[in-house]
């Protein structure tokens, strides 16, 4: 997500794009209660990285989220909670197909209750999963061309194993030239006439067995879909052990980057400057800033991650101005941003007031930061005159923050840790 | 790993059974620059993790590892790093087939030099990848007893996607009945003379194009394999994310129990109680003992997971002599062991000479325990009359417990944490 951000924009399109969502599966592969795309990573459930992927693309208008009568009051409270703008929630059908279908005719609908229904209905509908939260806009807008060049369009990947037939009695038949084939992922892309044609002409037998809509599109239009492979970011989210590969590529993402600020200290600024020579080790790239006025304030904008250095001084109030601007900005929504809190004493003895003073302090202010979605977490560390016992210092500061950032354990916040 | 040893022996083979760990790959599908199966887990290469699944298994006699000749001086420290018992390390050839060719032969020669070498050779053989590290013995002895009845054997699994055949200009021709087909995997299983004379017959196209030893056995001894359908946890790490799967597992196999010592205190037995309460919840099985002595030695040899409460004693006595127990078990050799000490202070008021002279002393200790592959980090908890309190602080002990089990973080050792 975060790294999208800071893409520049690719190519728009100069035709109305919608998206039909289905997210009525049950979760049983992955062996757990909550269907896959409610599970929750970071505190959001994973069709709201979905969504937000499609809706921070300027070109798309409509998402359509089909999701199982029992979970229509979910998924608009999930809606409301995450403010998505451009979703509507359809209940589904009882089989995949009955659900894309709902999607599709509410996309007509919708629009037809608009002054000139079809000068404003979408051109080209693409149809993804809820479980596939890491598609690009720049794929998006190769399938969205392709389908309105070619009538319809697929995502396919190269097929990881050999596909086998089997006999009747479980052995093997034959196995087949894995060159000849591919594996067919989501997104697709239909223009609007043809998966409408396609639904209305299909049988009961293909809505109730059928899973793939290109072949609905080859058998009742004609039309042969144009493939295109996709990244491997495209994988659907199946298995109980892609739940933890989803979560570490969203913490990767959130993780790439961060902010340090100085406060403009002479001492801060030296801290700082070691930080970035063993964050490029720590594949981690810092900012450093002396705080967060005039053109800075971008940073609020966009950075998940904040050190803030404090000097001689127990003070919180740094962190607590951080915290103000973050909620301000409305940060928070989407992901937990985490800030460090590094107490750099000038002294090589610790000060005892110090340490019993300030747990207390960070402990009851991270309660308070947690409740607004913020991770706040402090490391304590003593200026030496010694250079090497220095250097180790900052190194250890290095590899704290970056595991703190990494992990973002919510059981955590508030600890202040020793450098 | 953990998981298998704790269940019942399942049934064993009559017959002699080795392994073929073709490992040449070069990770081209993860995007770095290390092959997987040398990524390391928790300090331990993948490679290990498959040797030791197999290693495990009572009647399986040797494992034939074949690696890039480039590779050959890695691969034998790895085995002697991780006392790696059964295993030979075979350099491989240009392509899957001929590698795992030369590991048959290699299965062949090494009993050559033997009295009898057709009594003593392997009757039936079985094929692995080196990155599907979670394989289990129930599931090899299934295709061990397959193979010998049928000649070969194979693991299947349901397709995930669509298969779908592209016209030469890459549109969408026709696509697969999925019903009808199955993905191919790992492992496979072979009577010795099927795998042998099928890579005697199989022509320099198959050596060089071929990826399927299922089909060789059909195509050149006429073998129908027994197709067996494996669970999901065959899977192959073959992409970036499949790396953080593989390491959730690990780590969650590790994170499933714990084992308190309370050294017979009743305030310690108290907070015990509390923490097991609260484990539950946190889907952890937590055991209380008092010391590890006589029947408790035993959870030196099974246990990953140490919490060690001192009440009222600033002393880490307690865990120096349970890194030495570990150490003398040889304990730390396959994955790092969690120590956390539970500094329980009876007092509502934190001592300021506590608070000082503590952080050190563990830090100290960490760091050498670090060095032995133990990770040892500290939580100080101050007992309350307040029962409200108290039941927080317990819940926080409990969570930042788990919290540290589960991320295994090397960076955050030897911190002394505020419950
Ligand atoms: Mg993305
Ligand atoms: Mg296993």
């Amino acid at each position: 997500a975060g790294k999208s951000e800071r893409k520049p924009a690719v190519r728009s399109v100069d035709f109305p794009v919608s998206v039909v969502l289905p997210a009525g599966g049950t979760g049983e592969r992955t062996g757990l209660q909550t269907p896959k795309q409610f599970c929750s990573f970071l505190g959001r459930p994973l069709i709201s990285y979905t969504i937000q992927a499609f809706e921070r693309v300027s070109w798309i208008q409509c998402i359509v989220v089909v999701v199982a009568r029992e979970n229509v009051d979910l998924m608009t409270d999930i809606v409301q909670r995450f403010q998505h703008r451009k979703v509507r929630v359809v209940p589904g059908g009882s089989t995949r197909h009955r659900s894309i279908c709902n999607g599709v005719l509410a996309l007509g609908e919708g629009e037809a209750e608009e002054e000139s229904p079809a000068a404003d209905g979408p051109k080209v509908v693409i149809i993804h999963d809820a479980v596939r939260p890491f598609v690009e806009e720049e794929f998006l807008y190769k399938i969205a061309a392709a389908a309105k060049e070619h009538g319809a369009a697929g995502a396919i990947r190269p097929l990881v194993s050999t596909v086998i037939a089997t006999t009747s009695e479980g052995y093997l038949d034959h196995s087949l030239e894995r060159a000849k084939y591919r594996a067919s992922e989501m997104p697709q892309g239909f223009t609007y006439d043809v998966i409408y044609q396609a639904y209305q002409r299909c049988t009961e037998s293909d809505f109730e067995f059928g899973t793939e809509c290109l072949h609905l599109a080859l058998q009742y239009c004609g039309t042969n879909a144009k493939l295109i492979q996709g990244p491997p970011t495209l994988w659907k989210v199946t298995y109980k052990r892609d739940l933890a590969a989803a979560e570490s590529i969203i913490k990767e993402t959130l993780s790439q980057s961060a902010c340090i600020i100085t406060g403009g200290s002479a001492h801060a600024a030296t801290l700082a400057d070691g930080l970035q020579k063993a964050a490029g080790a720590l594949h981690m790239e810092l900012d450093v800033i002396p705080d967060l006025m005039g053109e800075n304030t971008g940073y609020l904008l966009k950075e998940w991650n904040f050190i803030q250095i404090s000097v001689n001084r127990c003070s919180l109030s740094e962190v607590e101005d951080l915290l103000k601007d973050l909620e301000a900005a409305n940060r928070a929504l989407l992901h937990p941003p985490v800030i460090i809190w590094v107490h750099l004493s000038a002294s090589d003895e610790p000060s005892i007031s110090g340490t019993v003073a300030e747990p207390a302090a960070i402990m009851d202010l991270a309660s308070a930061a947690k409740l607004r979605n913020v991770l706040l977490y402090g490391i304590q560390v003593h200026q030496s005159k010694d250079t090497e016992r220095w250097e180790r210092s900052v190194l250890k500061v290095a590899e704290i923050t970056s595991a703190l950032i990494r992990e973002r354990s919510p059981a955590l916040v508030g600890q202040l840790l020793q450098a």
